[in-house]
């Protein structure tokens, strides 16, 4: 009876079962994530896995990845999460730990040539001319006024890691959140997204709010959520590395499951849905692998 | 249906006009809940708050009120449970419980007069003519050809509750699920919405996956959340009752809040966003009275 989402899911998977070959070539249906390239984020209740974005925010990732190393945030804590919008953590503010980390210039967008291309999925988003995939990250893009004058940038999709900053455009340095709700666009373009989330978002989920509504008790913050650890999977012992493998955006395979969603052709839609997409409401796959 | 929806209408602003402590005005910042219209769902790990819609499903509301009042749901578990989508609970499926609980027609959308209102938020969403709230409840809007002739329908913001069913239209009938993930806003008019989560969102948010990626252990069934209680408000004993009040969003007060927020004035935006709103990214605040 209420198996209805579950047929269309099976449908989805025997496509998957039939097409994926995890073959080398440039349209492989999968992408093996670098294990220096992926972080694990060891959290008190559940591990979590995040991709790194080099390609996009090189300088926040260089920092992100050498604090990460250094083992800056064991032990710091998720000091501001609301629920439905961001978990965000980072060192006690104005502490000398805080102070100690260079500021960072903003990397919220870049832009494209001729040769740039991405896989599209919406026009006349309302946030953007465009919305697509590019390595997996969902983005948006504007054409310039010539060809090959265009730019591009990271979306706030739910699972999106980005740094923190104060008001001032350039002053990121540590603190980082996570989006944990209805994707915040209109932060687009105004803070750098640097990863996301592959594996154990529902972990990213379950962190403890931090702000709670009028009326309510205030949660101490002993019972804020710890982080027990982050590393480059490159440096975590083998036995308990992570191998994961995300859909690649750029493969024929997904080009056509997006045809698909926005089909809706299984027998459950009686009535069709417009045939639009939410970038933020495609979601992009991962599997472990050994 | 119509009248109704309207009558309903009428007894819960009398309601509110008798209950509301600071204002007593149509233009009072807060609505407070009926507690036979608001629902206890007790979670081994946390209370969460539904706040009906009988206004606008009124035989989904019955249905579920009715179950409710029998202790239906007491024990069931979330069976299907899909992170960044929905958390869907119910009887065991096809078993005898299941089939003795009759089957609902779909009630997606309702046809408005020329005194029907609302209070708007976005034109040309990606999903609507026009999106807004009605009631704190999203919603999205089709005008008619003539003036007076449009049409209404709930939308799938994260926190939604509604009804599952099979691939008929009006299968639906005890089995419920709420948006846990970006606003699935193709199941729009196609799904019986007849609620939304209005404290406690965080626990729907720990509900235990039930799906797992390519390459992980399943999830035994055991371990599937299960529902303590589900209760009317006005069945729980006085000393647990929980008292909500909730932003009247068609109040001044609300639309002034939605201007505010569409224009990001705030220092920390070095750069504006777009002036447009995601009716799915407005959180309706609530808050706990005595």
């Amino acid at each position: 009876m209420k198996a209805s989402f579950k047929s269309i899911l099976t449908l989805t998977t025997l496509f998957f079962i039939s097409a994926c070959d995890a073959d080398n070539s440039t349209d492989s249906v999968w992408r093996k994530l670098e294990l220096n390239n992926t972080v694990l984020l060891t959290l008190p209740h559940g591990k979590v896995v995040i991709e790194l974005a080099p390609q996009f925010s090189p300088k926040h990732v260089a920092q992100f990845s050498e604090l990460t190393k250094q083992g800056f945030y064991d032990g710091t804590q998720f000091y501001r999460v609301i629920d439905g919008f961001v978990a965000q953590a980072g060192p006690d503010t104005d502490s000398e730990k805080d102070k100690s980390v260079p500021l960072l210039a903003m990397e919220s967008q870049w832009k494209t040539d001729k040769k740039w291309s991405f896989t599209p999925v919406q026009k006349q988003d309302l946030f953007a001319q465009q919305t697509g995939f590019k390595d997996s990250f969902a983005i948006a893009y504007q054409a310039g006024e010539k060809q090959g004058s265009g730019k591009a940038w990271l979306t706030h999709c739910p699972g999106t890691l980005a740094m923190a900053r104060g008001n001032q455009a350039d002053s990121a340095s540590s603190h980082f959140y996570f989006v944990i709700g209805q994707a915040p666009r209109y932060l687009d373009d105004i803070m750098t997204i640097f990863g996301r989330v592959v594996y154990g978002m529902q972990h990213v989920q379950a962190i403890q709010r931090t702000e709670v509504i009028e009326g309510e008790y205030a949660v101490d913050h002993r019972d804020f959520t710890k982080i027990t650890s982050m590393q480059l999977m490159s440096d975590v012992p083998k036995a308990e590395q992570i191998h994961i493998e995300v859909e690649n955006t750029e493969s024929s395979a997904f080009a056509e499951r997006l045809v698909k969603r926005r089909k809706r052709d299984a027998d459950f839609f009686y009535k069709k849905p417009p045939p639009v997409l939410d970038v933020c409401q495609v979601p992009i796959r991962s599997r472990l692998v050994k």
